[in-house]
């Protein structure tokens, strides 16, 4: 598909250049409009405006939507009012939201002079929840019906009202307080069997829903667990105010999930994709934790300067450190890594703190020990027999290797716990994986190395 | 949320145990089946058949599909022939899929004698596609419709055949060849003006589709890319043979993101849930790859025996070999992190090469010098003018910064590049990241330290 396509983004790219403008707008309208977007990014700045307005209007909305927003403020600055307007009024209003929030401030004041009064309204509603939370990710367009309603009228009143909502497919019965008091899908309002049926008869009350404050990631959470296509959303009172679509929540998902892995790799989250971040964009985002990092790494520095007599007395200890450190480092972000993950998706809670933390000390008895077997029998047979090493006697292979087996039991304590503390004391677990695990367990790794040295080796 | 269902949790556990089964259903009956599945997950072995056989049939069915493995065998070790027939009756045709792959053959068996013929032979088909493809994750259940159909015909269709459909919203137009032409939407018809309008004339023809062999992660891909609600599959020959429905693209999408993230930190992917896994699972999911890393870190110990007469003339260059090692270690996975996402949201290709090297290594110089100067500050302040540690002069804290900035470079260009070439040769791009980055970018700054201290300090 990827290939395909690049052809064609070629084609038309030639068509542009050749102002075949009729062949280009007869294979545009064919195209999907995110697929459109796409060929926007490799266009030149002049050729955006010229292309875009080959569109007609409503694909040239949808298309609008899916597009970077560099360029969509690019547009924004060459539309007229009147093209502006014709835009704005084809956007839902999540979506009209979203690029207030990217514009700078005297595009937004040109957007929100433009827009109808009521969309205005709505968008300032959205933008005045906190980001992260449902409310700023929810539109408030959605079809409401009534419970006295039969199934005839409200089917006509989604056929009246469903041109400019997101979904049609799932209604929201409210009073007249706008508490919500039911859904309806029009699955059910198709299959009912008797068109006088009133909706409060057809209409699931059990329902689950999510307030404006709702943490984003809970509501994509609730999104993968119930399988629906949208979820309500209601104030303190159980008004309804918006609705979440299933879309919105897997760009939380893919978003979050992103933002999991930079944490994990030392990075502050950036929203810019990678190709548009410049160098300076991704150094902003990386010094900071290489900073901090680097810093608390002096710490194993000072450890081995302590112990400077025993290294010097022994040299080839040295040599170990490496191995010792890669390799506790490795088990420690294995765990970290699945208990970050496990409490993402909600699978672990800090009450299973003891489970998780009795597993992993299993499971890195089982590591260690099968490490430092294999570790002995390679430091025996290659460093000691096949290369001659004379100072990598029996006991000094054993000090490695003990050193090896409590490192991984270290290691996997501190990369399953640290997490679970983590988020039990409200801080993402995620800062605690590969990079923060290494460090500490560097020096823990260190420390049990010495100590063994001095007293085994009696250094 | 989770806090208020453990709650409702212990309330349901003590009417099973005091056998108010009435009050017990009563509940039941307003739980979404998802929620349902959960409260199983804390039975004990006896109580799963008594509390599965309170609830209603439809519910059953739907609480069946979100259960774990082993809640569903023993379920199913336990029903009669009636039962049996009557909870695969209700089943999507994916989800009966999903439980023939999972369950041991014998109960395998007795699932599809009990299977009608048609299920029977669609469980065949869709367990004859490949692992990971789109055939092996759709459901062959979806409302077709013909092009000559009118609006009003179409409905009737749907009323008549929709309530064994996955979704019923997304229609697909066939020929009498099953050749996929179109595609309309509930939407569409409800909007439709006139109810004699042809289905051909209000179809969607620039289809977007994919084959039975399609990988699913390029099919999650798409829904995140498209936000459809379902996507069509199709054969070599663009006969329509299935769909795949929103809901499983997301549960792929989240499988994926959790197998990056478990082979970014050196594990064996595992479908295992981790409360689920035991210690033994865990061990052979992670042992390889340790092992495999360990052995590779010989050649740092080698690097470092090799240079023994160096540290012995100058123990101090020892402290800081840890500091080098971790800073090289986390900027090479910052920047191999950031590149395999990238690539798994499909943002980057091969062809990025050059300009990802260029804009790494322009960010690499930015760290890389900032880093070495933090350093050298740290390293004169703090080791020299405070700790009165004479043996760090300027020159050795020359070597150590200069070492640190050209690590962060190496790293940073070792991390962007190594994805890319494995992804280009067709290995996945995620065993590409923090752990061999680090054995990797361990090796290369040792080499690099070593060689500047002989040169710079003559030893």
């Amino acid at each position: 598909m990827p290939e395909r396509f690049e052809i064609v983004e070629k084609a038309l790219l030639s068509l542009l250049e050749g102002k075949k403008y009729a062949t280009l707008r007869d294979i545009l309208i064919t195209m999907n409009p995110s697929d459109i977007a796409g060929l926007f990014d490799g266009l030149e700045e002049n050729q955006i405006p010229l292309m875009f307005r080959l569109l007609p209007k409503e694909q040239a909305a949808e298309t609008f939507v899916e597009m970077e927003p560099d360029a969509q403020e690019l547009l924004i600055r060459g539309f007229s009012d009147n093209e502006l307007k014709e835009v704005l009024d084809e956007l839902y209003v999540d979506d009209a939201a979203d690029l207030v929030e990217e514009m700078p401030a005297n595009v937004v004041k040109r957007i929100l002079k433009h827009a109808d009064p009521e969309m205005r309204s709505s968008i300032n509603q959205i933008l005045r929840y906190p980001e992260n939370s449902a409310g700023s990710i929810m539109t408030t367009e959605y079809v409401s019906l009534r419970p006295h309603m039969t199934v005839e009228e409200a089917i006509l009143r989604i056929r009246r009202q469903g041109i400019d909502k997101e979904t049609i497919y799932t209604c929201y019965v409210i009073s007249k307080d706008r508490t919500l008091e039911g859904i309806v899908t029009v699955k059910d309002l198709l299959l009912a069997e008797n068109d006088d049926i009133p909706i409060e008869d057809l209409m699931i009350t059990n329902l689950i829903y999510v307030t404006t404050q709702t943490d984003q990631e809970e509501v994509a959470r609730m999104f993968s667990k119930y399988n629906f296509l949208a979820l309500p959303v209601v104030d303190g009172e159980k008004r309804m105010v918006g609705i979440v679509t299933f879309d919105d929540a897997m760009d939380v998902m893919e978003e979050e999930a992103t933002e999991d892995m930079e944490i994990m790799a030392a990075m502050t989250p950036s929203e810019k994709s990678y190709l548009k971040s410049t160098p300076f964009d991704l150094y902003k985002h990386r010094i900071p934790w290489l900073m901090l990092l680097m810093v608390s790494a002096t710490f194993t520095g000072m450890i081995i300067t302590s112990f400077e007599d025993s290294l010097s007395a022994l040299p080839i200890l040295t040599a170990f450190i490496p191995m010792l450190m890669d390799t506790g480092g490795n088990s420690g972000s294995q765990s970290s890594v699945t208990i970050i993950r496990a409490l993402s998706l909600d699978e672990l809670h800090f009450s299973d703190l003891f489970r998780v933390m009795w597993k992993e000390v299993r499971t890195a008895v089982l590591c260690g020990v099968t490490l430092a077997l294999a570790c002995f029998a390679k430091i025996f047979l290659i460093d000691h027999l096949l290369m001659g090493n004379d100072s990598i006697n029996l006991l000094v292979n054993g000090v490695v290797c003990l050193t090896l087996a409590v490192t991984v039991v270290i290691a996997k304590f501190v990369g399953c716990s640290l997490p679970l503390l983590a988020k039990h004391l409200g801080f993402d677990p995620a800062v605690m994986a590969s990079p923060f695990i290494t460090t500490i367990v560097d020096a823990l790794s260190l420390l049990v190395y010495f100590m063994f040295a001095k007293s085994l080796l009696g250094l």
